[in-house]
């Protein structure tokens, strides 16, 4: 069967969660250098088609606590570190994507699916 | 509204998608590696929940072409080098979905959706 | 024979560049989101061991120019659009490297190896 | 002053090193996966310039062992899972690097620089 609106506009959504982690997954980070990584990731994913909004939160305290029982000053980005938050919309379909930690895995989730019309 | 199964399996898709490309895209890539290339993208991104079968092909000959014009004898990976094919099933649906290049622009694309039940 | 501090040097400074190449190569990108990208570049290398300095460019005009004549609003980053200095210092050794393009490669290049005793 | 051609075999060594692991990093990987994946970073690095020969392995009993303790049957590829070997010529200069743990973190090390003449 051909796809609806709504199912284009939450595949646009996956899209947009898979590029975020894989391309940003592995770049070296350290506390101080969380804000403008986040925003950076923000700004890259917000150019893709459809992509209306994407929050993104690199946990600092998490961060530094995990550094401060390492010999390390940075480490990678990577699942354990982020919350991101993605609105697509598509055809008059927005639809709201989280990604946070859940049972040790950073889980992708679609939040809701709503026809604006 | 809470998404369907079939939104569900939807926005998976695109998390496979997007993780292809943005984890492969850049790899250093020439036709007597494409073939081993092709099979480590399809094998890796199998091993993400619901994805029942990954197909890469690089496309060998245009980037042999590529390289007969240029003093290089490698490239880096990117879009117009691949056609994808990507299966994903969710809860009883099933997804497919397919990349290939549209107006110099690698497009990815919601094939069909179809309910096994 | 083992290495002298100044080859150490020099290997530290090639992994910063090919870390940097290829964890950002194929970020999404337009002119407005390219100066959060070349900040968080910057920071995110400079958290490496023995790095001191890293500048990035991204080629503002040059991407505008390219995207005028396509139907995308952003594109991929790529070596075409970066230029990049990256400053390391290891044991005494300052060694300094810059990327630019030549014959349309992105070529990474060692300018200067200097001990600072 | 100008780099020695020794200094600038290490500046490439480096840039391979760097290559591989942000490339990679990230990969979905899985002890039946791991196979065609250390093919495929060998082959594709190998294809960079001055790159002699690349040794990647991936630690598929470690791999195992993880994922037995986990509720996920894959994982991300990371230093924790790689041992790597790179062998650079340039201008008659051979160059021997490894990659491997140390304390916690992937140490990437010049092992030997050698002079061919």
């Amino acid at each position: 069967m051909a796809p609806t609106d709504a199912e284009a506009a939450c595949f646009e959504a996956g899209i947009k969660f898979g590029s975020l982690y894989h391309q940003f997954a592995g770049t070296p980070v350290a506390p101080e250098s969380a804000p403008s990584l986040a925003t950076a990731i923000e700004e890259s994913i917000e150019n893709q088609p459809h992509c209306t909004d994407v929050t993104v939160d690199i946990k600092t305290e998490l961060l530094a606590a995990e550094l401060a029982e390492s010999t390390a000053d940075y480490t990678e980005l990577t699942g354990r570190f982020l919350e991101v938050e993605i609105v697509v919309e598509y055809e008059g379909c927005e639809v709201l994507t989280r990604m946070a930690m859940e049972d040790g895995y950073p889980l992708m989730r679609l939040e809701s699916v709503r026809d604006r019309d």
